[in-house]
């Protein structure tokens, strides 16, 4: 049987247990053109929350009564399909479910020799590819520029950290409690790290980077971003992610007061979505493949199991329990 | 003698009896390498409130007990100046008062016989060389775009939607009144206008541009800027000049709440600060007055009297109770 997560009703804040439910349905069999994937890594996003709403955004609400979306990674087990063949693993959108029926498009096929499943969700899946490119493309780092970067121990804010590293960038990182930034600092060799849970952010950015920043990659939204609007050099760039922070109560969003300070500092807010830059992702892929074989890119995921957990494992997104990209194995060994 | 406008205290909210004092001073004398210059006209900006505020902003405060700092224009009447010459009509920033002693840097040197000495504070001056680099140069239009302006009928603004017309833009206005938006749509060729003390602009926009707006550009901040934000278009670009419903109360700024549709549209958000372009200000002049010379571009200016009616004339701008660039005269007849 088919374990799937359904999403039953659109949640209002934090997804309860009114907001999805699991069914049990038949393994799905492929028809022409199509595969059967067993999958084995879910990846859980904050985007996921965003997908949850109704309304315009850049992708279509999940629509009630579906199987929740999100990133996954598994092996075809049947296929009907003119390329991807059995025993082939393949990375998609494959929903929180244990088996996924897909016509292929927009997956891909990967080599688990050279990186593990995981990676391949993470570091060199959507959260790698928003970093990479919303650092290179929208923040335009170069060379001695101070960059901060907020959920910086997450699946997205780690790479971006250290991708400006490898640019010749300095990076503070802001995360919530000592061990992450003990994290950011020791392991991934940020040059600094502000524990937003027990630290005064402004005045310990004030001392991190007494000239400003030059860019703010912002996956958090809400008072971090005002602080880091106040701390702004000029010509800067502020890299609008996400805003988890207001993921859960959309009708009262937070505006950034301090924004006249991109007149003030000549700056820039933009935002980006990924899929913008499907087209580059190998190119991406193959530079932060070989970062990571020479040891300057390090890719950490928090890894829980069993599709039953779903939802408490995706909460950890919005408590920050977990450290890295987060991931759910629905594969039962 | 020099009757002089004198910054007394730091206003709170709007500019009131207690803000400002005029005082009679000796006209001055110049020394070696400075002119005096009789002032004709005193320009009226927006800008002049936030210049007003302590703290860290694009320029220094104007120090209590100094002059009021304005842009100004008149005649050379003494010169001790390697260039300037007494009869010579010059333009700087002379403050409000009746004659200006200056080293004349950043003061250059007008033909009144091109364009009258109003127009050279206005369209020619500050106000269209904002509006003239932040629509071309921030805002970035091209033939076709769909341009929405607020402050519609002020100094930068009506520059902003001709310049975007004579671009070959789509231009629609917001201003405040019947009066002002017939102008906009009668003399200044603007496709539409939305009065948004009379309409609901939310409801206008959706009629006027049902498929949202490529590049809006920002004089009034606060809730029209989280309007525009609710309808953009992809790779939309947002310019923002200034924050006009913002700048009597800054603590409590409203920042955009819909700033996340940044991300939605991969849009941006950028401010400008028109001395960056100050080495360019002679080619756009040029441009500028080929354009009045052709008819395309109507330079329009509110002219006062009388440096006695300097605070009520300066209210003009926050109460909207004028049209086109505000101008104090000053040169007794």
């Amino acid at each position: 049987m088919n374990k799937q997560v359904i999403l039953k009703q659109r949640p209002v804040g934090l997804p309860d247990e009114s907001t999805w439910e699991t069914i049990q349905s038949e393994i799905p069999t492929a028809q022409e053109g199509q595969v059967v994937v067993k999958q084995h890594y879910i990846s859980l996003d904050p985007a996921m929350r965003g997908w949850m709403n109704e309304g315009k955004s850049y992708i279509p609400p999940v629509q009630i009564g579906a199987v929740m979306r999100a990133g996954s990674i598994g092996e075809v087990i049947e296929s009907k399909h003119p390329t991807f063949k059995v025993g082939d693993v393949i990375s998609g959108a494959g929903g929180v479910q244990q088996y996924a029926l897909t016509d292929g498009k927009d997956w891909y096929k990967v080599d688990t020799k050279l990186a593990s499943m995981p990676v391949y969700i993470g570091t060199l899946g959507m959260p790698g590819m928003t970093a990479y490119f919303g650092i290179l493309e929208v923040g335009a780092i170069k060379e001695g520029d101070i960059v901060l970067v907020s959920g910086a121990a997450g699946a997205v804010g780690s790479i971006v950290g250290q991708i400006a590293k490898i640019k010749g960038c300095t990076v503070i990182g802001i995360a919530g409690g000592p061990e992450k930034c003990q994290y950011l600092k020791d392991e991934l060799g940020f040059d600094g790290a502000i524990d937003y849970k027990n630290e005064n952010v402004h005045k310990a950015l004030k001392e991190l980077c007494p000239k400003g920043i030059d860019v703010y990659f912002d996956n958090v939204g809400g008072e971090i971003l005002d602080i880091a609007l106040a701390n702004l050099r000029m010509r800067a760039r502020i890299v609008v992610c996400g805003a988890i922070s207001q993921y859960n109560d959309l009708k009262n969003i937070q505006g950034p007061k301090n924004y006249l300070n991109l007149l003030v500092y000549r700056a820039r807010m933009e935002g980006l979505v990924v899929f913008d830059y499907a087209k580059d992702y190998q190119k991406a892929a193959m530079e932060m493949g070989m970062w990571m074989a020479q040891g300057k890119l390090k890719s950490k995921e928090d890894i829980y199991e069993g599709i039953d957990n779903f939802r408490e494992t995706f909460l950890r997104l919005f408590s920050g329990e977990k450290l890295g990209k987060l991931v759910l194995k629905v594969k039962d060994d």
